[in-house]
């Protein structure tokens, strides 16, 4: 059994942080109340005590957790926000939105905004073949379908089948070749006919990490040149009133307000002159996605300088403002956010499953009778050490642990010896860090303080449920579901279980530092939970050392509780294997005639064993008990 | 149809690139022969050939080719490498291989690499229980069997089985919380045991992107002082015996070959050190992976600065003075090199769609009878641009083309007059451009350059299909199938299908820039080959808009030409909906029932459009046609 020591790193003077950012992040969705992260809806259930309603019925490993009542606040939210700006600047044009499926395409969270989008005739886009026909299957009727991204015949097909199977479809075209395209395919297919939107290049860049998907050097969109050319190929086909739209997109998670405006004043500039070049159905602009939200936690990196307010209103605004001074009809407004309507509905538990210190006590001390010089001087460093000497003896012993290491690769001291320098040198520079305070952060300080941070391994994959920090560094709130109350003091880091070095959250920067619990995970259970992860990360998870998607449930909180809905278990091992193309049949019988091969057991050991891979074979991947 | 213009761009001065740095990358196992990339074995068959040959029976999208033989020639290298350094420096020390499954668990690579790894002896790796039961499954009788990172009691349960069943298996700990599992379960488990092995905590670090896995602060392993207390736990559970091998892993992908010998020097001392406490049965140093491959194919960015005799000659040498110094017998060598092994025998093969140009033309230009000044000055600075004056005009245009864009967004001037200015400062720019040469290179030129460049569409997801140059930069060698005996002219940007504007691969270091040819896709077919995808690439592909892992083929090089086998579709979108956990049956009825409701459409169209639903559902994702 690992021994366990109270820690308390009070030596690290840093903020208070117990609420973990909440305030910064959280909207109003969550509260802290007797220590634990509640549920701010209704009955205020403690995501704590869902998470131990799952686990009862067996479940171990990482959950993902879903809110709809989180997705039906989003909905509402901009619904509401346009509908006041429009009533406020008196704006003729009508306000639609759609989903962009490439966001969340699973169905916890399709089939349930769905169903909450309806009162809005709330629509969804798609970027792909397969997203096409999930959304002529689930959308709802009547509301408006977008189709983004680059199209071959076969798109353009399943468009035009929407269209005749009474859906209000509008296909975004990328390039003129799409435009041919459809013109051919108008010709050959029946009476009904998508919409045509043209996606238009603009000069005008976004701001943020996503910001070249705007811009003129972007992947999307038509030159004006190109524009002038569409709607004269258009004109030619006989096609012109089937063009009802132009779309641009400056980025996803847009961080400030300034780069949508220029975006917005050179959209609307084209909208009126197309018009004005006889485009006479064109009637919306689509704005794309773009509607950034907070997934800081720390003060110093929060990103969005804008509320949604601010948003509907500035887009209002200025469509108005241009379309007067062009003398066009106020244009109707599309918008797709995904992130900022799928964000906030997901959240991913996972258990801690040990703390890994680098914490060692006088006790493992194991000096000899005689020791090597060196040691000697450690020792002696160690119990001589006072704060006006603190730092020079501080160098000094980090400069004959080098020598220790160098002596013990050359064979002149031995492992016992290596040993006690290792505890040495971190017994004294934890009375240094103590005496010099934080005033000093000397390169030697802030090595010091990354190694007695404390490794926090948690029962998930972070190439499967946070894949944007592998690819984008993009920061996840994260808090533990309990001790609220309690002062965390253990500056942490947090690792996967994946086989894999870049499995780990490790905070490097001074101010942003995450500190957690000191538990005993061997007493008492500890949960963190990482929030926002419902845009991108489901289906950006990777399959690295085989984790797949976790367990998922969805809960509906009522006023005197909460119901789990939907409890889907991840992949038994033999449907992770199946979906590689693995011939399950193969591998099981390859096992049982291996163990039947076998002489180094019995037949009832065969037979137990038998039952044992039985089990395994079908149960998820997720580690389940440590001790 | 897209007005096609021949453009030679060959004002671009760089270095003729014909071979796509194939002398770097290649390791001699593909030749251009008549301009075509070919398989340097046996037939030599051109890629190409292969391609059209698996087009012809209906698929398109990208191919991923597995190539058995580059798998047994890395696995015959490994070994004779280190069997001809035992034999010059005459060790007496054992060498074993396994490959980590965490790099590649597709059975079509994994079934080849056992198959071919059987004569050696070859065994698997194992980060997971998912990967542990595979191994048990598939890996030849006797030969080793390693499992790394961390473990829960049920993961130590399936390693006694394995034990049970007679494999050779060795559970390498990773903290003394999985020891104490381990002695946990030898106490309740039945006669055989796992060999256990001790991830050791090196001071060295190595170097290269992927370094922070070796290193003090890294995930794995124990520190000197857990290596003693584990010595002592092993004793006093009487479980010393089983203790064979130390573990450490100083990186992927190690660039250079100085910190892994510093690496060895550090844990040779160890292994004898712990030798000396007792551990008798200590035998083999296992080095992990981190045995690089050159992915660069541009001479500036070559990475991997060692040869793999090199390696093993440096191994076995330094083990062999250390077991020497020590006087302890030489330690059997373990590796787990999984991406040398794996990343050479896979290539995805993917077809240009369409090449998105900004080259403008005079044709372009549609002046008015009465322009606006700055249009008027803009066109003056075209005719009368000379390489005097060129740096001056060509910021001159720049300048004009903002106030252009100004006077736009103000209302000032029309669609028709931007759309001039955009043509007009393109035509100034690559008069400039070839004026001024590549001598100078100022802030401006550079954009120009970065606009000029040609964009080629590619059918393929790069989410899907090279995830490491999302997540980590890493670059691929890319060239294409053919034309390689005609200069390409084209300085290229690579683009994906997703709806992602981070599906992009651009170059945009000058020196290091990937130059296509100009072809007319309507015309030609012009695939893309997307060489040494074989580790990691796979598993951890993401599906973002639903693109799948790629249709695949193995490919049997023979005497007289090639075979090819076991070809395995991309899946299906009805696949990948249930993947998801979508109800297919509930898409098909919904799709189904609103074709019926629909009243735009008689019945006999409907019929029509309801087999069209059906093969497109039953179609894979990627895109099939565009012309």
């Amino acid at each position: 059994m690992k021994v366990y020591f109270k820690k308390t790193k009070t030596n690290f003077k840093r903020t208070k942080m117990n609420d973990y950012g909440l305030n910064i992040w959280g909207d109003n969705n969550f509260i802290i109340e007797n220590g634990k992260v509640c549920i701010n809806k209704k009955s205020k259930p403690a995501i704590l005590d869902i998470v131990k309603d799952i686990r009862n019925e067996g479940y171990r490993g990482p959950l993902l957790l879903r809110f709809p009542h989180l997705i039906k606040k989003q909905i509402e939210q901009i619904y509401s926000s346009f509908s006041k700006a429009k009533k406020e600047f008196d704006y003729k044009g009508n306000f639609s939105a759609v989903y962009p499926l490439k966001v969340n395409q699973y169905p916890g969270f399709v089939k349930n905004l769905v169903a909450l989008g309806k009162p809005y005739n709330y629509g969804l886009e798609a970027g792909s073949k397969a997203e096409l026909l999930l959304t002529m299957a689930y959308n709802n009727d009547g509301a408006p379908i977008t189709v983004n991204g680059f199209k071959d015949k076969e798109l353009i097909n399943i468009g035009f089948i929407a269209a005749e199977m009474g859906h209000n479809i509008t296909l975004t075209i990328e390039g003129l070749n799409e435009l041919e395209a459809i013109i051919a395919t108008a010709k050959e297919r029946f009476a009904p006919k998508p919409n045509i939107g043209l996606r238009i290049r603009l000069h005008s860049t976004g701001s943020g990490i996503w910001a070249k998907s705007g811009g003129i050097y972007s992947k999307f969109g038509l030159t004006s040149t190109e524009l002038i050319e569409a709607i004269n190929m258009l004109k030619k086909a006989n096609l012109l009133d089937h063009f009802t739209m132009i779309h641009f997109h400056i980025g996803s998670q847009i961080t400030e307000i300034h780069p949508l405006k220029k975006a917005l004043t050179e959209a609307g500039n084209i909208y009126a002159e197309l018009r004005k070049m006889g485009a006479n159905n064109l009637k919306a602009i689509n704005l794309g996605g773009g509607l950034a939200i907070e997934y800081s936690q720390f003060k110093q990196t929060t990103s969005r300088n804008y509320t949604l307010n601010e948003y509907a209103n500035d887009v209002v605004y200025l469509l108005k403002s241009i379309a007067g001074q062009k003398k066009e009809q106020e244009p109707d407004i599309f918008i797709e956010s995904g992130r900022f309507i799928s964000a906030s509905h997901a959240l991913l538990v996972a258990p801690v499953l040990e703390l890994f210190s680098q914490d060692h006590t006088e006790e493992k001390l194991n000096l000899k009778k005689s020791n090597p010089p060196l040691i000697t001087e450690l020792y002696d460093l160690y119990n001589s050490i006072k704060p006006s000497n603190a730092l020079e003896y501080l160098h000094d012993s980090i400069h004959h642990m080098e020598s220790v290491l160098t002596l013990f690769d050359l064979g002149y001291v031995d492992l016992q010896d290596r040993s006690n320098a290792e505890v040495l040198v971190q017994l004294i520079s934890k009375k240094a860090v103590v005496m010099l305070g934080s005033k000093n952060s000397t390169a030697d300080l802030v090595k010091i303080q990354e190694e007695i941070k404390e490794r926090y391994l948690v029962n998930f994959s972070m190439f499967q449920s946070l894949p944007d920090f592998w690819g984008l560094k993009q920061n996840f709130p994260i808090m533990p579901l309990d001790r609220l109350d309690i002062r965390p003091t253990l500056p942490a880091c947090i690792w996967d279980i994946t086989c894999d070095s870049d499995g780990e959250i490790s905070y490097t920067e001074d101010a942003n530092q995450l500190f957690l619990h000191d538990v005993d995970v061997e007493k008492e259970e500890y949960f963190l939970g990482f929030f926002l992860v419902g845009a991108y990360q489901e289906v950006l998870g990777m399959k690295h050392n085989l984790f797949t998607h976790p367990t998922e449930a969805t809960i509906e909180i009522t006023e005197s509780g909460y119901e789990i809905k939907h409890l889907l278990e991840s992949q038994s091992i033999l449907d992770i294997m199946e979906d590689m193309d693995y011939d399950i049949y193969e591998i099981q019988d390859s096992l049982n005639e291996r163990l039947e091969k076998s002489k180094l057991i019995n037949e009832t050991q065969k037979k137990q064993i038998l039952g044992e891979l039985y089990l395994f074979l079908n149960d998820n991947s997720y580690l389940k008990t440590i001790n």
